[in-house]
Order: C-alpha cells, then structure tokens, then sequence
C-alpha cells in the first residue's frame, strides 16, 4: 500500500504484477455477477456506519476497507494547496456530538446516526436555550421520519440533523449541546488504482467517497468500482484503466489539478453512483453528448433487456461537472440506476441498507462489465473483399440452401460487418445501423477476420 | 418631419435627437403594456374609416396620424420610377362612389364603408342594367353579410365589392354607377423612422400600410410599429433600428430598390401583421430557418406562457416574401398572432375594430420588446476559469449550505452560462440547451461578469 | 438478336435504331397503364411453368419470351470464369423428376410444379426406402398445402420440396427416385438492354430472372422492367436506361465483373422485385440513403395517393446487395410491393398466378414511370431575377385580381421554384420542401423558362 503524504505517488506505486491475464469477453461470460453483487452488499454494510467527510479519518478508514478488495493507494494532499479556483480545506474529524435535554438523556445522538450533525460541523460544547439552538436544527417536514443529510463544508458554522418527530418533540428547556469535532490543517485524501493495459490510453472510473452513512449514494459507486477494478486485473486488456476514489467536487478538482499532463490520455470515462436501487437505469451523457462512450453506454442499455433513460448533459451532479468543465472537457458520462434528487430517499437516513439489494448492485456490474466488453472491442475494419459479397458459402460462414425464409442472425451480422467495413464507420455505427447487439457484431468480426476477409483499420 | 419627394431622404433627416436614455430591461421592467396596447387601439379607431391605397392620400393621412406617436418621415416615389423588375405604379386617389337604384337611392355607398369599391378601380359614370354591372361585382357567398376587400393594382378595370345579401336585393332595373377615382402620374409614399443606436448594424421592423378599413391587417402593425419606436428611442440601445410603413410588395420592393448599399447592415428584422386578434402567437421563420432572428423569437415565444406555432418560411404572405427573396436574402421573420388567410374575417370588413383587443395588442407588444431585449442582450463569452467550476460560494453565487435536494434556477443558469461559455455558444443556445428563460441566462451572465468570471467574445 | 457466347457483347449490338421520339412527359399521360399491367400479366401466364435456375435453357428461354416485348441481347459468360471472389457455376439444366411409390405412381411430379425439385439438383435415379429418402425431402409444416422453393446452388446434393400433406400420405415402402438433370460446364445468361439517351449518364433497371414458378418473386418484375424498356425506347430521354434480367447474385455480381469501367457512368438505379402483389409500395433506400433515386422514389409514392414504407439499405435482399457493396456502392434502391419475406406466399407454390394481378402490375408500372420523369426532369436552375420576385402578373402568371384568400397551387409552385432557384436546390429539393408534387413543380418550372425567368446551372 502506498500512502504518501507529499501527494506525488508514482506511476508505478499504483500498478500492479499480476498473473497471465483471461480474455475479457470470456471472463465477462463466466464470471457469476449475483456473487460480486453480494460481496458489494458486504462491502457497504462494513462502510455504511462509517461518519465520512470530504476530508478527515472517516474517509480514510473507507479506503482501507476497499483495499480489502483492491489494493488502492491513498493520496494525502495537505490543507491549503491550490487545486485551480479552490483551496483544498482544513481536515475535519469527529468523535461525537448529541443534544441532552434538561434530564441528561441524549435526544439527539451521532453515536445512533452519523447524520444527525450537520457535516464539517465546528466543534461546539455549550448549554442554550431552545429558542437559541432551534436555528441550528434541519428537519425534513414532508417525510417527518428521516434525518436529513447537510453538509457546510465552506461556511464554518455548526448544526444538527433531526426527524421532524425527534424536533416536535422538544420542549422548552435548556439543552446541553456538544460537537466534539476538530478542523485543523491535515490532509485530503483520496483513493486511486491504476491497471496498465496493452496502451496508455485509459479509461477513467471515478466515484464520490465523501458520503456519510448513506447506501445507494454512494457506498453502492464506491464498491461496484473496487469490484470492477479487481475483475479488470484478471483479464488481458487494451486500455489502462484508472480508478478514482475521491471526495465530491474538490476530490477530482484536486484530482484534474495534480494530473493535468495525463488528461489527454483519457479516452473515455464515467462517473458511478447510486448503483444498488431497484430504478431502471440512467445514462447521463459526457457534455460531447456522441463520445465513445456515450455510444457504449447506449448500445448496451438498449439491447440490457431493462428498461433505461438516457439523459443530455447538464451541468449539475456529480463529479462530471468538474470533468466536464469547458477547460477539461473529458469525454466521460455518468451511469446510475435513480439519479440524485428523483428518489424520495436521496440525501436523507431512509438511503439506507434496505434501498440497496445485492441483485440490482449484480446487474448495474453486469452492465458496466458489458459497457467496458464495448470500449475494448470496438475499432474500424476494412473489407478486404468489398467489390459485391465474397462467397461465403465455400468459407463456412453462410447457410448451405438458399431459398429460406429469413438469414439467420449471425449471418445478418456478418453481412452488416462486411457491408460498413469500409474505414468509416466503427463497430459501434454497425451495431446502430443494423440494430443487433454489439456482442453479435463483434462475434461476425472474429469470424471474418479468421477467414481472412477483414482488417484493422490503423 | 421630412417630405422629401425626391425619395432621396438622407439618414440625418431621419434620426431624433434624443434626452438620455434609459437601461433596456429596466424599462421593459417599468413599461405598463395594457396602456400601451390601449393606446395602439385608439390610434386604429382614428386609422380605421379612411381609404388606403398602395398610393395616394388615403395613405399619406395614416402616415401623418402614426407621426402623432413618432416622427417618421414620408418618403415619396415617383411614378414610373424603375425598381427591380418592377414599375412605380400612378398614384390612385378616391373622393366618391356609389351604385343608385331607379329610385336613386345609393344601394351601394363608398361613403359607408371604403371596401365596397375595387381598390384602385378606374373612374366610372354610367347608367348601365343589372346584367352589365354584374360581372364588376364581387361579393362572399359562404359570409352573405360581409363585404370582401379586392384589389386591382395591375390591371385597370372598376368594380364594387358588396355583400352577398346586398347582392341578392339588387333588382333588374337600370343603375346609376360612379367611380369618382383619378389614376394620375403622382408617386408612391412610405414611411421610415431610423433610431441610432450604438452601433449602425440594423434592426429592421417593417410593416405594410396600404390596406383600407381592415383592423387586424394590418393596423394592428402599423400602431404596434410606431409604439415600438417610441419605446425604443427612450432606451440605451446596441442595435440602430429602422422601421417601415410601406404598401404591401411594391412598397418593399421600391425600398430595397433604392436602399441597396445599407442591406449588409440589417442583421435582425421582422415583419408585423395581424396582432390584435385573440389568437395565439405565430412566428413564421426567415428563409434562412436558423437565424438569430429566429432562434430569439422561438425561445421567447416559449417561454411567454402562451400557446404559439412557429412555421418554416414560405414564399408567400407579407413583405418577407420580398425580404427574403434569394437575391436579398435577409434574415426576416414574420411575427403575428392569427396568420393571414386563417382567420374567417381575414379580407373582409369583420376585419373591424371588433376583431382586435387593447389587451391582444399589449400581449403582441410585449412579446415584442422581449424578443428586442434577446437581440440586445444575445452574444458569446468566455469562462475564464474553464478548467473546473470556480468555487462560487466564496463569491456569493452559490448556495451556503451542501446536500439540500435541488440548485436553484438562478444557480443553474450560472452553472450552464460558465459551462458552456467556451466561445462558441451565444446566450440564445445555452438558453435553449439548458430550457431556462434567457433573462436567467442573461441575469446569470450580469453576475458572473460583476465577479470577473466571464467577458464578451470579440 | 445478340446472342454472343464470348461475352462481349458491344454496346452497338445493345443499342437499336429508333423512329422520333415522343416527349416523355407527354407519353407518361397517354399511355393506359392498365393495359400495360395486361399485357405484363399475360407475359407472366407465358413464363409461368418453365423450370429457371441460375443457369441452363429454362432461363434462356424465358429469356427469349422477353425478347417479344425488347430486343434484349442474351450474355453468355462461360463456366468456371472468375467473377470478383466468385466463378460462374456449372450449367444446370432439367428435363424430368418425379418419386414413384411401390404401384408405379408418381407421387411427386416435377411435371406437375417444377418447385417439387430442389434446383440445382444432382441426378439421381435410383430405388430407395422412405427412411433412406426422407433426410432429401423438404416440407412447410405451417402451410401444409404449399411447396417450399429451396436451391441447392453451391453444395452438390439433391432433394424435392412437396405438401406437408403429400409428405404425409408416403408410405414406408420402396420409392423409385429419378432427377433426370445435367450439372456441367456450359454457361451462365443473362439479358441486357440499354436505350441511348441525350447523355451516357445512365439509370440502371435490374431484376432477378432465376426463379422457377414463383409470379410475384420474380416474373412480376421481369415483365414490369420489359414494359419500362418498351415505353422508354419511344420517347425522348437524357440519360441512357441499361435493363439487366439476371440470375441473383451471382448474376449481377457476373455483370459488376465483367462492366467496371462503366460504373462511373450509373447515375441512378433501381431493382425491381415483387411488383405483382396488392400490398402497399415499399421502397429500400440505396446504401447512401440520401442519393437523388432515394429522393426521387420517396417524392413520386408520398404523392402517389397509394399507402407506402420507405426503408433504411439493409444488406440482405435481392441484387441492391451487390451494387451496394462498399467497393461498389452504386446509387441503386429497390422498388416492389410487400418486400421478399413477408407475405406468407412468399417463397412457396402459393407464389401463383392468383397472386399477382394486372392492375397492381398496371400501378407499379406507373409509379415507376413518374420516377423515370423525376430523374429526367430534376436538375437545377437559377433565378434570373433574384432580387424581390419579378412582377408575375404583367406576364400572366398570377392572378390579376388581389385581396383573394389564397393563391392557387400553380402559382405557389412558380413562387416556390422563384425562391428556392439560388443554385443550390435542385427540383427534388423544392418539391419536398414546398410540400407540393414534382410535377407542379416541374410545370412551374417550364413557365418560368418561357418567361425567361430561369436559367438551368451548369
């Protein structure tokens, strides 16, 4: 494990020696996704207690907890770098904080739910009235049993989150109200894991981290993208791939800040988050709105067998934003099952263990496995016999008896490879144009290049 | 005011000299439209008896009534004057007319409605039967009570318009029939108002003048015109805008004609027509179909909270059928509410001051400022903080507190203005991409300028 | 006659000397389609019983039939020559095949449908029993009283298609089995027939002349492409028409071979197949998808008052799946009614003289000819007087009488042609754009050239 605190980890320090790697789309078909989808519910019942910040040992300990799966290093930024327009902050940590009433009893507790202190909260210990305290006090009025989750990590002040039935029931009297936290200079830390492919080009998976004890959002991103990570090293791949662990919107700002040389390296990315609800799937596309990727991430929903959205690029969300600020510009979307702020549990103590199942976490891997099969496969070839159809009848890649009904899809396939293989179009566009799945394209494509009909184009 | 009959009106006689002028948006703010669309109305309940033309002094009396709201100067053409592929027509003047019956009674009678002679009839006095007068008579069998309005500018013939019950009582007897009209060498008259602005690129708003008692076609222009430049000549403005009241095709063509060398000049224009019936707003594209003239319409229109229908260009309607003639080519939309030929009393006198609204007027005069106000405010920019968002909250754009459920609109609209400001977006496409009214993109833009996030392109 | 069994047919021997042509326009309103459709169904009658394949005399003298309507030549390209990555097969001809049962019967009888042969059978003749015979036998179990059509081009075998409820009725008894056929070097024929136009630009009309006794697939279109080769020897044309009857693929891929300096020539093309059926037009576009057949074909149905579908190019289908191959990627669509697949008959004895009827042929037949008119008539031209539009009215193309609710189609279509003529639209383009039939437009056209309004580029 490499934690270095100056911020410079090498290159090297992130990759790994491995064993002789498995073919993708091999691996892809025998690995058992229900079990990676229950070994991700295990990751984020471990997680999920944890108080995570922005900053602070929180966040550190989840990343320890990730590299039970994936040996990530820990980057440590320390407090005051500038990372472009921002600052990276003081470090918060926290032990506890509560409200007591006049009996002595904790009517409001972290140590029951780390919600219930407004995060990057100032330390506090003082008595006051309710009157006093009541400014300080977040409630949820429309879904009176949630603690609302709020965070006021750049204007120093403190607070507590409560359920709007814990608030009514206070009465007036004296409150003895402590926050036992500290904000000091320290250290910003994320995680991050590199996997070295055939090329440097790489493909760039990141995921928020900075989340308390909230499920889907996005203790669900951060192992589904551990469990990717660990399955890639497994297998023989094209691209390098990087994995991002970081806090939201100062993480990849400090992130794009520190690795401005390699951007152009990124071919193609996404952003992971609420990965474990049981909603139809949301592809939020890269501000290019007709990247790679975002053709990818299409292709395979459409031919998923579920239901999905695919949404245009705006400018509000996770950390695509950051990466796809005018001056960066990354070809990178956003995957989710229910975006942030549609489902009524977001950003609040009901997105908890039980809005999250091992079987949809399962599939939303499934998916991206499919999406990651795509980015591998996909290329331009050029027929090599593209004056009418070659005979493929006498090369054992066309039914023996004419006269049927209807070519089978194979052969529907092998005929739309050869037919927009000329240099312009790559497999994506061919899987558009004929409507079948990208798998049955790429498939026509081995068994035309076996037979010596077809090449890459580069 | 400028009577030039040479037609050679210099552009000093054509601008006022004016007090200080007022910011635009605060004065869009501050205007009272249902005033103004009141009095649009009075103004029409003055234009309505008398007899327009394309020529002659029915005209040149409407023109020197719009001169009550703002000073424009009548241009003068004379006949026989070469423009285009076209001829300066004789000027046509009309005292009387009337069809007496046996019994000398006036069965049809100019002096009760102008519409019942032929515009541009030739004079006539002459007994004559049922028989003889009948082929010069035109009435509406489908609207027996209404009388049509025809023209005949080109060839020269007489006849009288009436309604069909009218028609019907007409017995087989001998007619006394009088046309007193003169058709004489004499010139064609228009008028133009030119307000400077801050810059000589033009803003073109024309509309036709030459129809006699029709409310909705087109007085409602003509009135919504010249309240238009009254507004405009009190505010602080980019654009120079001109303005024409000008007979229908031939008035077009006869400027164009003779204003050739300045046409590069005219960025933006729109004809006026029938905005003061109940109808919802139409916009009937320029030729180009993606003009700015048109985009800013459109997004307008779509926010305005009415209904509307937005039409490609075709080569027929009002005079941007000559605008927009491939020669000329001009980026002139056609704004109205009810389109010519769509409404049952278009071309007939129920095209009377029951047809159009003070309240209708307002609402077109309104739309109409709003559509000026995105011409003004339009343009490109450049983030100048475009790798990653700038953190705004230390600026006091941006929310204080994280992990609330929505952004504001006014803090999208500065999320969008900053991510799409790469120089080559104008304010009217990132309005469009992000469905936000362009008065938040333009707000949002006035913020990120105070904060020196954000300057002009160019 | 041109019978040329070298091959090389000159293009002299294709031509044919002709009296003074008729206008095309002109002929296309006088000729009477229904008897067109008569006639190609009577032809059809004719053709009917003879056993075609991809080779042998059955196709050369269906071919010779043709030959009553145009004096196509008959190509005859030597076995075993190497067309592209394909050899011209052995010739395959047939004289007699049944199965006799134990009594003596023929209980299947190629005399009775020649469908009951699997074409491009091996001889045999032999006895056998019915689990011996079996794996050589092919039914329809869905459609139990129907033959399939089935070949067996590329792998030497043999068999007989039959009735599910003949294959029913079969005994477990000893069968004499006979295919009285040849399978040796010989030739392949197809026929070819070019008409000189104004120009060696050319259209070509391709259709597949290889199956048996199937009406619709494909005698329809045999007899359809000889009534347009007919029409269009007797009329003025600009561009040259080449007609090819061909056996399927192999056949127009021979064609491709042997004629590649004249492909540049090919301007436009169409294959016609399954013309004969009552279903609604269907056109493929070309593998360009936007080239001026496809434009022309779309234009002439949406116009044609008759219900149709307009498909994307698949690569699967009849010859368009050659002359759309990427090295060659001719501007050719394919023209029929219910398209090869899907309708139930298809492909099967029900493929009958009851399918097809001379009116449907009739329609085809003219549907076809108003696109011919549309590639001779589009082109485009350039307003002469582009500035405003001419004064229309002093030269009898408008309506002398303003004021009137709406212009009539014709002179909509003048305006349209007016406006659109810059140079870069052709006809194609103002007709879709104008919503209005080519043919206005086309008429607008002649009246503006008569006025010398209008200029052809080039």
């Amino acid at each position: 494990m490499s934690l270095d605190r100056n911020g410079g980890a090498s290159r090297q320090s992130l990759e790994n020696p491995r064993a002789p790697r498995k073919i993708l789309r091999q691996a892809i078909n025998e690995i058992d996704s229900l079990e990676q989808g229950r070994e991700a519910y295990a990751a984020i019942e471990e997680l999920y207690p944890i108080c995570r910040s922005i900053t602070g040992d929180g966040l550190r300990q989840s990343l320890r907890i990730i590299q039970k799966t994936v040996l990530l290093a820990l980057q440590e930024v320390p407090t005051g770098t500038q990372v472009f327009d921002w600052t990276v902050p003081k470090e918060w940590n926290i032990r506890d904080a509560y409200i007591k009433n006049g009996a002595g009893e904790r009517v409001v507790d972290f140590q029951k739910c780390n919600l219930h202190v407004l995060n990057y909260s100032l330390p506090v210990r003082r008595k006051m009235s309710l009157t006093e305290l009541r400014p300080h006090l977040f409630t949820l009025p429309e879904t009176p049993e949630w603690i609302p989750y709020r965070t006021s990590y750049y204007r120093e002040t403190w607070g507590f989150c409560l359920a709007k039935t814990q608030f009514d029931r206070l009465k007036d009297e004296e409150y003895e109200v402590c926050i036992d936290s500290t904000l000091e200079p320290g250290y910003l830390t994320y995680g991050e894991y590199r996997i070295q492919g055939a090329t440097d080009d790489e493909v760039l998976i990141s995921c928020h981290a900075c989340h308390p004890s909230l499920c889907n959002d996005n203790l669900s991103g951060m192992t589904i993208a551990a469990r990717l990570a660990r399955f890639l090293e497994s297998v023989s791949l094209r691209y390098s791939y990087r994995f991002l662990w970081i806090p939201g919107t100062v993480g990849s700002i400090t992130w794009l800040a520190r690795n401005e040389p390699i951007l152009p390296q990124i071919k193609h990315g996404l952003v992971l988050s609420c990965l474990g609800d049981s909603g139809p799937f949301t592809y939020k596309r890269s501000r290019r709105g007709d990247a790679e990727i975002d053709r990818a991430v299409e292709q395979v929903l459409r031919h998923s067998g579920f239901s999905f959205q695919a949404l245009d690029f705006i400018p509000y969300g996770y950390d695509e934003r950051q990466y796809c600020s005018p001056g960066i510009n990354l070809p990178v979307g956003c995957f989710l099952r229910t975006p942030n702020g549609c489902y009524p549990q977001y950003h609040t103590s009901a997105d908890d263990l039980s809005l999250v199942t091992a079987s949809s976490l399962a599939e939303s891997f499934r998916q991206l496995l499919r999406v990651i099969q795509v980015l591998e496969e996909n290329g331009r070839y050029l027929n090599l016999n593209p004056k009418c159809e070659p005979q493929l009848g006498r090369r054992g890649l066309y039914r023996q008896m004419g006269g049927m009904k209807d070519a089978a899809v194979r052969e529907m396939a092998i005929l739309w490879v050869l037919n927009l293989s000329d240099g312009q179009h790559d497999l994506l566009d061919i899987a558009a144009r004929s409507g079948l799945p990208f798998d049955q394209i790429s498939s026509a494509v081995a068994a035309l290049r076996e037979a010596d009909l077809l090449e890459p184009v580069e």
